[in-house]
């Protein structure tokens, strides 16, 4: 069970599916171990917190329990699996023993090239490639804040139990926008585009307090304070834009915001949408605040700056208080010959609060020492002294902020199976997915009444045009009545059939019939007009509505089909 | 300078990369090995043939050398080592002895699971999946032979040496279509449609003789038995057009074919469409007749006949010679027990070839033996009798044969950026790229033409009208001329580019100017007209010759260009 908890971790992860760079490696290989760390805490701390609930727990072992819960973060892996024997914690579904902690890599690990030493990781999250390339992404956008990138591809983790169908595979797809923001213009411009829609949200007070999710104008979750700024509410918006647009029911997504213990260690705030499925509630889109956590990561591994430069409104300079290290480059030269060079680049890369502590050391001891490359130095008073001056700036550097929509591709694709599936009303047997025209992977169905030959002349004149318009559609010329195929076809979430029948071929101008899936409502229009149509409403640019406004309705084919039916 | 530009590119990536299931990991290493011999295989036989071709090579030597040709195919590990010894075989590049053959895996190895002992493979190609879902993508397909599959995914090799660029990667983008055929019956209904396309081929007989490829009409080439069938030759010409379509230079692409000692051991004709990069001509696309060596070879190991049932024309039966093992189950079951069942399930599987055999051995010895899952059986004449009848069948099973063109989506994107990169004539400064405007990442840019105020709605009204029309676009109102920003559009292969000038601004109906990136010529048309303009020319239904001849010629913004350049 333990386990269980620990490795059904679901992490936001993003780029090229191979992270060989080691930073990359071990951020993520931090990362991982960080969160799946977080569940085993949270298990333990839960177990205390019971205990020391009970009345016949004594002050003294409440006091005891209370200093464990403080330094959970601090112990080995060794000292938790002693805390989880003296504390005797159980599996809660089994109660029996728990098997100590072990260390588990959830990134798979190959070897690169023929030699087999160099070991590679596919990659558990796509975002990374994304930060890595920040440099170039801001030069391509001129510079300038905020903008934003966007990746589709596959991820892959190690699950311990991968299972529920499409829920928790082992290889996934993922799709991430990373919208780089300047921390202190948090405001977005659109916002107001999304502001008056009104969504489900269940926000951390009314999880931790008991209440039940609530519907909240997004415009009013920003300005209370629910929803942490209004570059989150944009994308939180949209994000419900995108998934009801493909097909999810309104009154089954929710976005669920993350608790103070369960959000990732990098993000300030994050939400999740969620999709009420017969698995109950899955996440599947999360949207994080992940303020400059990779970005600083990424920095600080690589030594090169990832910042953007803000030009100051006001032509007036910016003073920024400078420390460094002011070495004696002669003197340093003479002490350590050739290796003087590892020590200058060191001293260049030293922050203030380091200077200030080697400073305290040359003046109390004269000299302070350091280790790089392998090499130890120990540098006097007449080698490097510090200096403290003010630098003028015109511009502001930068350390951007993202936020990160996250979209689990194959979970959204399960959510529109299931809100799409239904049932007619008084026929069990026929079912059919109501997939919205845009997304439905075939638009339209072209179905011959009959086997006659006169048909057939019509037929290829549609899917002609139908190719040559880009709509997706498939001919079903096969025995079986005109009713048992418009079934197989709605089985499947064709959104339109066209019938081409006797009046097509005898009357003139010649037409055929068009029938919505949803509603099975036809109409009649001229067989050179009818691709254009479905077109249109493929794209989302007509809708049905108006379809049976412009065109004379149509009733008869499906009339039979009962008796059709096997 | 063309590198950098080249290696800019965004890849998009799909589909579920994992391979576990045991008959496709054989398979796939079966094939990957034989792959990889092969390539061992030629270079000692052109090794061979140079020594054979020497004058002083006596004909005794000549003899055993041909006889280590033929046999190559046998020789175990240690026996190659040992020819490369004898015949003294060195580095072609260097002249240094070459170590001994070692055995290598191009498939990546991982382990799945928490317990590590589960290997896996990331799959070397997409197309064993479709191989696996062959009864249901039939079955989809109402049972009817001929159909197609198609899938885009990752591919994973563990080249030894990746290099050139996109060129030859360990991780890499493919789609692949899966086209089945009755064998009988491989002829293209839509054949004519491409009969009429002038191809370069490079038939392996030209190859062979030394003659160059030549332009030739798809449909002689078929006629004339160069390509070996109408389908694989639909298949050529439309990836041709495809080619063509995304931005190959037509002078730049060629069909080579396999020559026998190249050509896969499933394949029975296999073109490959080429690309002419600075990398000389390089393979960019796949087109195999794999005939039913995939499908057959999955039967085998599964036992589940991957077939389709051909409905016979004429009402009669169709008879087929059925040769059986009859077995006497009471008989097998006294003498084996519980083992009984396995030897039943081994005699019911066996091939008429076998069978023959071994009623042989029955009527000669009175009895034959076998083993299956480990155990050793002896059946006598009393235990089992050889049946044969004529069995009437109204359906005749089949095999599809496959027609599989595979495409290198990095390597075409790559050829894409060649032959799409050009150089502004008398200025070698300015580059662009000519993507059609099909495929162009962005179709358009909309450039106020200074930072006056008064530009901003119809930037904005333009910029919305071109989202709603679903047209990626990109507004620069960065400073810089004019003319500038044309050439920075122009650099990244924007296709088309919108001005807003004091024109717009001052006369109604408000217009703006329409340029081309190719041709640097430029329309006036309205403000309200232009978006749906760009987004007919980007999907490809309207030609920029066209728009020149319904709209008035442009002529200014740019004149003054050469004097805003830095």
């Amino acid at each position: 069970m333990l386990k269980k908890l620990l490795f059904n971790a679901i992490f936001h992860f993003h780029a090229q599916p191979f992270s060989v760079r080691c930073n990359i490696v071990f951020l993520l290989l931090h990362h991982f171990h960080v969160t799946a760390a977080k569940l085993l805490y949270d298990f333990l701390t839960a177990h205390l917190k019971k205990l020391m609930s009970d009345e016949k727990c004594s002050a003294e072992k409440v006091t005891e329990m209370e200093d464990v819960i403080t330094q959970m973060d601090n112990y080995t892996q060794q000292e938790l699996a002693d805390l989880f024997v003296k504390y005797n914690v159980k599996s809660p579904s089994t109660g029996n023993d728990l098997t100590p902690p072990t260390s588990f890599n959830l990134m798979f690990q190959t070897s690169i090239g023929p030699g087999g030493n160099m070991p590679g990781y596919l990659r558990p999250e796509t975002a990374q490639g994304m930060f890595l390339n920040f440099k170039r992404l801001l030069e391509f956008n001129q510079g300038k804040l905020p903008f934003g990138a966007a990746q589709i591809g596959n991820s892959f983790r190690n699950e311990i139990s991968p299972r529920s169908g499409l829920i928790r595979v082992r290889e996934f797809t993922m799709a991430e926008i990373e919208h780089f923001v300047d921390p202190n213009e948090k405001v977005h411009p659109k916002f107001s585009n999304v502001a008056d829609l009104e969504i489900t949200l269940f926000s951390s007070k009314a999880q931790t307090s008991g209440q039940s999710a609530q519907i909240m104008r997004l415009g009013d979750a920003v300005e209370q304070g629910v929803i942490n700024n209004s570059v989150l509410g944009y994308f939180i918006g949209r994000i419900y834009l995108y998934l009801i647009k493909v097909g999810l029911s309104k009154d089954k997504v929710r976005f669920r915001q993350h608790m103070d213990n369960e959000m990732a260690h990098y993000a300030c705030d994050c939400w999740d949408a969620e999709s009420k499925t017969s698995y109950g509630w899955i996440e599947t889109v999360g949207c994080a605040d992940r303020s400059c956590y990779d970005l600083s990561c990424h920095s600080r591994a690589t030594k090169v700056p990832l910042v953007a430069e803000k030009p100051l409104k006001e032509p007036i300079s910016f003073y920024l208080n400078v420390v460094q290290f002011e070495p004696n480059k002669g003197a340093i030269g003479m002490a350590y010959k050739k290796d003087a060079k590892l020590a200058l680049e060191y001293l260049a890369v030293c922050d203030e609060c380091y200077i200030s502590d080697q400073e305290k050391l040359l003046s109390e001891k004269g000299e302070f020492s350091f280790e790089t490359e392998g090499k130890t130095f120990t540098l006097t008073k007449d080698m490097v002294s510090v200096r403290r001056f003010q630098k003028s700036l015109h511009v502001q550097e930068i350390v951007p902020n993202v936020i990160e929509p996250s979209f689990g591709i194959g979970r959204i694709m399960y959510s529109i199976f299931e809100h799409s599936f239904h049932i007619r009303q008084g026929d069990e047997q026929r079912t059919y997915f109501s997939f919205p025209a845009t997304v439905a992977p075939y638009k339209c169905s072209i179905l011959p009444l009959s086997h006659n030959q006169e048909f057939v002349p019509f037929v290829h004149q549609l899917s002609e045009a139908m190719t040559r318009n880009g709509v997706s559609h498939k001919v079903d010329d096969s025995s079986g009545s005109i009713g048992r195929r418009y079934a197989r076809s709605d089985e499947i979430g064709v959104a339109f059939g066209i019938t081409v029948d006797f009046d097509t071929v005898n009357k003139t101008p010649h037409t055929a019939t068009l029938r919505d899936r949803d509603s099975m409502r036809q109409i009649r229009a001229e067989v050179a007009e009818l691709p254009e149509i479905v077109r249109d409403l493929a794209n989302g640019t007509l809708m049905w509505a108006e379809v049976e406004r412009k065109y004379p309705i149509f009733e008869g084919q499906e009339t039979s089909r009962k008796d059709d039916e096997i």
